[in-house]
């Protein structure tokens, strides 16, 4: 689905030398011609940073959103237009990439995110809101003491938007650009970073790295690894279908199908050699993990008497607790 | 020991519909029978969700509990009894059985937490107190920004009581309802849920999982799992008992005796078939280790040449680190 | 190279009965020779806690400082002067040692850190600045709602410095006393320990416990464990060379040389007994890792069909993402 062109409305925190630190869009308005008009988006100009030059502050409609947004004097009201999927140019374009994917408007690996780390500004994140690092001990002195929660590129998702039925046991671990759909809860060892998330109910104790998809009704247990394409030199996008489990402080290198189960503490590579069980647990053949990717109804263990990884049919459902889902 | 009937006092914050997001108590009333004779607690009505009806604003005496308690203006007085250790029933019950486990008055698993999670409401939890979710953007509006720790049904056990004795170094990763004894320190990968915890001195750089008991100057180390019953499946509560170490990265799946060690990186499932060994290193059987549950003196390792998982005894014994540990 | 002597400038917040909760350290002032008289550092009597006594309150020079450093009500100014490289014997001597860590002034290992549990209070660490534990309910009291991120004898480096061209995703999990070279990413799942750190660009998903020191352009992957010394009873210090990769869910219990790879989801003990093989993948012999401490190019997995630790010369070579590292 082509979402572009697209225009958003946003709040964006200066630093001392009024660069950009991040920007909080509220509102996409595609919907509203009238708007749109009065912005005149067709004017080849528009698409630079922000359109608000300094003598528009005094024009009436622009005071009017910055009063509904509560702008204040260390931000700045944006209007930000993307118009095609190209690679990321500033930090607008990131933030409402960003925004899209945390608004599941658009779908983790759908949207074109190159060039994202290098157009984002290394920030401290405040429970004042964003800072520039260069500028916290004057920030300090005269708003006493800070807490900063983290000091990154990307901040956290609970400061931008809470999707509805959803859980976080700890806001620090869910980046913005996370999609988490209702029902998902990310217990205190989950981890969500950008471009990745979830599509359906799930539990997630582990976590999911840039690129991955974890399909509904399934269950990462606490401290397990889904392997990233950013670092680490894997190449295959990692996902996991629905009703499947990773069972704690496992690992996964390969896609996987529905209802599959991955043993605890079993960490299994794209390059792992696996012997393939019938159910009647006779052994059929040796393959390479990445030869089953996609593949539904599998069972991944280590044989604790062997120390071979296995795989055979997998009989067992997984059934998410229910109450645990209920995020109301 | 049964120690219901009980009547506790706390303070609950509203969201913008007068609902309640947490109470917050403050004492065990059982001793002071004048203070129960004024609530009338004998009155069949009085269990009812919260005592201070509009009208006793102007009573004298809560007037000066509100005082005393700092209840602001989105709080509310709450006087709460349980008669009996039933299924929980609403906030107020799940919140004073939460705060008897953290008070240490009751052990992990001794009392009825049926429902619990039905009784909760998912709340942002925030630096400036709990918000409803759905209020947060007016909430902002009024008080500029907020730092949004957590969106979750359980807030975090030092926004409400801190133990004596008792470091954790990241309280993100304590919820209200652990039950922290004297000396136990929590690291920053470690992690106790509700109804969990340590019955002594202990360092905890590992997840203790809802219902999960910790014996004295046990040690769980960096990223090791213990399995709760909660998700999963697993319908036996584990628990580790007395000088016992789990290694870094490791997995348990079986309730230990005491004075036991499982290698750093082996996780123990209780359906792992294991290698039994006599103190000469010389096989004797092979059996399941939930077999083994609660059996004294064991060492449980993975061999590193033929990939088995053996148990011979423990001759080392575990000793914490003093240091660590005299948390004043 | 010895620093000392050496005398530092800080701030110090007291509790209700005026002892130090900590020292917030802001210049070294060797160099500033008219200085040092003026603060009369040769006398004999000079390192006693803090050198500024209550007569001095109207001196003119100390309130200039006072005031450059927002020194409040319940803070100090301190002057504190460490001889000799002895161990530690109060909490300034604790705060100004963990101050040099990371300000890179000096290297982990190289200072004398003994006694520094003993040394360090146990403070509540809050959005409003470091709180004796016993005086939170006045605090909350007089200040309303007040975040508390930590309860621990450490605090976190980013309330108190903050190194250029650093990541760190959520800051509870690096305490004062890491050393963290430009170039260091330390993601959600990473966690630096005082006195542990990087000698140069790093990705760090994994934790360094104290005393741990990774080198250049080293990737710790998500979730990896390094052993320490604190506890644990492991004697031999931990290292990691340059350009290496533990991977996620890893474990290491010796020093790695450099060009070194340990295989996702692999616990390498110092006791392991390890195969090694030619570049062939013919088996040459058996030996205890411990004997491949320290030593090049070695990649390190467990053969996923014998369950054997296997230990093979390393062909690949690691590159780290480089976008990811310009922390700009």
């Amino acid at each position: 689905m082509n979402i572009f062109p697209l225009v958003a409305v946003g709040v964006s925190t200066l630093n001392s030398s009024n660069d950009l630190l991040d920007v909080r869009y509220h509102l996409i308005l595609n919907e509203d011609q009238e708007l749109l008009n009065t912005l005149n988006i067709d004017n080849p100009g528009f698409n630079s940073l922000y359109s608000m030059a300094s003598g528009e502050e005094n024009n009436e409609f622009f005071e009017s959103i910055s009063n509904t947004l509560s702008v204040t004097s260390r931000q700045k009201l944006i209007f930000h237009k993307i118009d095609k999927d190209v690679p990321i140019s500033n930090i607008c374009d990131a933030y409402l990439k960003l925004y899209l994917l945390s608004l599941k408007v658009s779908k983790p690996n759908s949207i074109n995110l190159e060039n994202i780390f290098g157009s984002l500004a290394n920030v401290a994140w405040t429970n004042l809101g964003p800072v520039d690092v260069k500028d916290l001990n004057l920030f300090r002195s005269r708003n006493g003491e800070v807490f900063v929660r983290s000091v990154d590129k990307f901040p956290c998702l609970t400061d931008y938007i809470i999707p509805e039925g959803v859980r976080i046991a700890d806001s620090s671990r869910v980046r913005l650009g996370a999609h988490l759909s209702e029902g998902t809860t990310v217990m205190h060892e989950g981890f969500v970073n950008f471009n990745a998330g979830t599509l359906g109910s799930a539990m997630i104790e582990g976590r999911i790295s840039a690129g991955v998809i974890i399909g509904k009704n399934s269950d990462l247990g606490g401290g397990c690894s889904t392997m990233g394409t950013l670092s680490g030199g894997n190449e295959v996008k990692i996902s996991v279908g629905e009703d499947c489990l990773l069972g704690a402080n496992s690992g996964l290198g390969i896609p996987l199908g529905n209802r599959c189960i991955l043993e605890a503490g079993l960490y299994l590579t794209g390059g792992s050699k696996v012997e393939i069980l019938n159910s009647k647990n006779e052994m059929i053949e040796t393959v390479k993990a990445s030869t089953l990717s996609g593949k539904d109804d599998l069972l991944f263990i280590r044989n604790s008497l062997t120390g071979a990884i296995q795989c055979k049919p997998n009989g067992k459902s997984v059934v998410l607790n229910e109450t645990l889902h209920k995020n109301d």
